[in-house]
């Protein structure tokens, strides 16, 4: 803590996949920057950490009021994003650039990785005594973010999935048959489990919804499948992209050779594994109508649906980092939820390295006994961070006595 | 014409895709039936001529004008739907169904083969001399039905589509690469010609566009690719999945086997042409990050974002069936566009054969030379059918110099 905030340059930067409230955050940060004194130059960096080596920045205290609304309400980082782990030289060469811009308050929006770099420039800013404020601005569609009740980006995210199905199952009804739709999430399911607010009535889908939590077994999903088609007619089936076997292997990767820099199999913008599922119900479970559909990058940066308090807390979560690092050195905005039935969260300044590199899953108390739907407590916890979803109506269907 | 309209029952189906408004088109219909006194019961057959041939009938005038209204708002076909093709027996069939239920008034919902199913149960009523009014009432999101301007469910289909790939370019903008969309229509491509108004500024995508009504080439395809990316490092293509090379044959046909039972290559519900052509991107282009979407069923039933212009059409088509059904024999409500600058339409009753069958294309004046874009005559037919889509925002970007 110092008594009087350090004066010197912002710099501020967009990491990892966009969201649809990733720019909220960034507009934020900048709004409430400029009510500080101390915060002289706001630069943005293209494309993340890449901008910052290349010195490709821009002005944004040029931005008008009018502009920097249109971009918060618009999805995609309008900065422009980058996935790449930097090396220790290429942190090195980050902090020589951010030194040489004279800046003293550095933000960096992103997920766990975003957060990691942004713990790694904080402890070269630590060894050469360069006063550096590191703040991670959490945004994740995946929600998985460590130390957060919910992160932002995955409200909405959360909104457009939901609705998707929603639409989906009533196409099912209309025409039956099995629908499987892969949703987005690696390691952690959330977004997947969300597809279960697309519920209304007791036959409504998803019928099933599969997370990386728990082992997919292709034999159990056909008899799943098979026993809701039995009752049914018609099955919706919800699974994550990163659905693993019992020893961990990604299902999808066994067909998907690329990896990005992080190491991960490329498991978005391909249809494999939800071909993969349909052909697996089609021939071992004989049900000729099987359909698939791969959200891919629709779910995030579809734009016009945005979850209302999602907009709103990823907004303060720029709001808050930027009013913590003119008092404090580094760290990252967490969410936390206030216990009670009303819904209410507030922002607490969390260290980085609590939130950089592992992961958060869903808990068990989220999954069913079976590993294949989502609990009442899932429900409760996501509901108000995606809000109000369309009203749906279906006739009452009085039946026609049959003439002889 | 009669002078007096037949007493009798009336019996209404939908058949085929659903669409966001199909519902608005069938409450349309019994909201104006009320009206008349000619017209007794109104039954509703569950899932198309299948519910006529197994007697599943609903009485619609048992549900309540809330309930009606908000089955309107619901997306896909809420008496449930039916891809199938009547032989001369089950057309047979059907009649006798009709007869039996004493049903004078006939609407069937649905796209081409559904206008054809009407006019063969037309033509069936006449040979029997049994006073049947038999009226289609366009629904298609392929926007593909001859005499018609545009039907009922384009413009809601065409608004997903054009919000996808504005939240899609954006995505593509903070992360450079080729993402390529793969979109609904078989052999019409005015929903992938419709991701054309997703452009605001003049680097927006999508930067190519390929429709069914001109041979594809993947050559040209990958060199097309190319040439943008070398522009503006970054290319997002929309394709029809109908497209096909120059001997007709379907680019996903190659690797798709499944036959519908109108012995149509099953094209939707699978990323196989997706990753095919990314697949082509990625060895002939030497591009690394080419991602693909295959939009799917999410284009036709995703709820709230559907065209105003679009509800209001199809809700006035049902009307409009109900009242030409109560004065003329048979036919089909297709919807005209009055000439001028000021966005008008009327309804015309235009015989069934008219629109049953053949399908509608993609006129030449709405495609450019090159055959991989649409042109200004386009846009200006689509905009007032898919209504006004979310403002974008963009940093103006004031270039900061770079520090030597």
């Amino acid at each position: 803590m110092t008594d009087k905030p350090i004066a010197g340059n912002m710099l501020i930067a967009q990491s990892g996949g966009p969201s649809m409230v990733i720019n909220q955050s960034l507009v934020g940060a900048i709004v409430e920057a400029k009510k500080h004194a101390c915060i002289k130059k706001i630069y943005g960096a293209r494309h993340g950490i890449k901008g910052i080596m290349d010195e490709k920045l821009i002005d944004l205290r040029k931005e008008s009021p009018a502009t920097l609304e249109a971009v918060a309400q618009t999805p995609s980082s309008a900065l422009g994003s980058v996935r790449r782990k930097p090396t220790p030289e290429d942190c090195a060469t980050i902090f020589q650039v951010l030194k040489k811009y004279e800046i003293r308050y550095f933000f960096y929006i992103g997920g766990n990785d975003s957060a990691e770099t942004t713990f790694i420039i904080s402890e070269e800013a630590k060894k050469a005594s360069f006063e550096l404020k590191c703040f991670h601005i959490a945004k994740t569609i995946d929600n998985d973010l460590r130390e957060n009740d919910h992160t932002p980006g995955f409200g909405s995210a959360a909104r457009f999935v939901a609705m998707a199905v929603m639409g989906d199952d009533l196409d099912n009804r209309a025409l039956p048959g099995v629908k499987i739709d892969v949703i987005m999430g690696r390691h952690a399911g959330f977004l997947t489990a969300a597809s279960a607010l697309a519920r209304v009535e007791p036959d409504d889908g998803p019928h099933l919804i599969y997370l990386p939590e728990r082992p997919f077994s292709l034999d159990r999903f056909v008899a799943d499948v098979k026993g809701v088609c039995d009752k049914l007619g018609r099955c919706v089936v919800c699974v994550s992209e990163g659905i693993s076997d019992e020893s961990g292997e990604a299902i999808a990767a066994k067909f998907i050779k690329e990896k990005d820099s992080h190491g991960n199999a490329q498991l978005s913008g391909s249809g494999a594994l939800g071909d993969l599922l349909a052909g697996e119900i089609k021939t071992k479970a004989n049900i000729s109508r099987v359909r698939a559909d791969t959200f891919g990058y629709l779910q995030r940066s579809f734009p016009a649906i945005v979850s209302k308090a999602d907009a709103r807390e990823a907004r303060q979560v720029g709001v808050e980092a930027v009013k913590h690092a003119v008092r404090e050195e580094c760290g990252s905005i967490a969410i936390k939820r206030k216990p009670g039935k009303k819904y209410q969260v507030y922002f607490e300044c969390v260290p980085l390295k609590n939130v950089a590199k592992e992961t958060r899953h869903v808990p068990p108390e989220f999954i069913n006994e079976a590993g294949n739907d989502v609990t009442q407590a899932f429900l409760d916890y996501a509901r108000p961070i995606v809000g109000d979803l369309p009203k749906i109506g279906h006739f009452k269907g009085a039946k026609v006595s049959t003439i002889a």
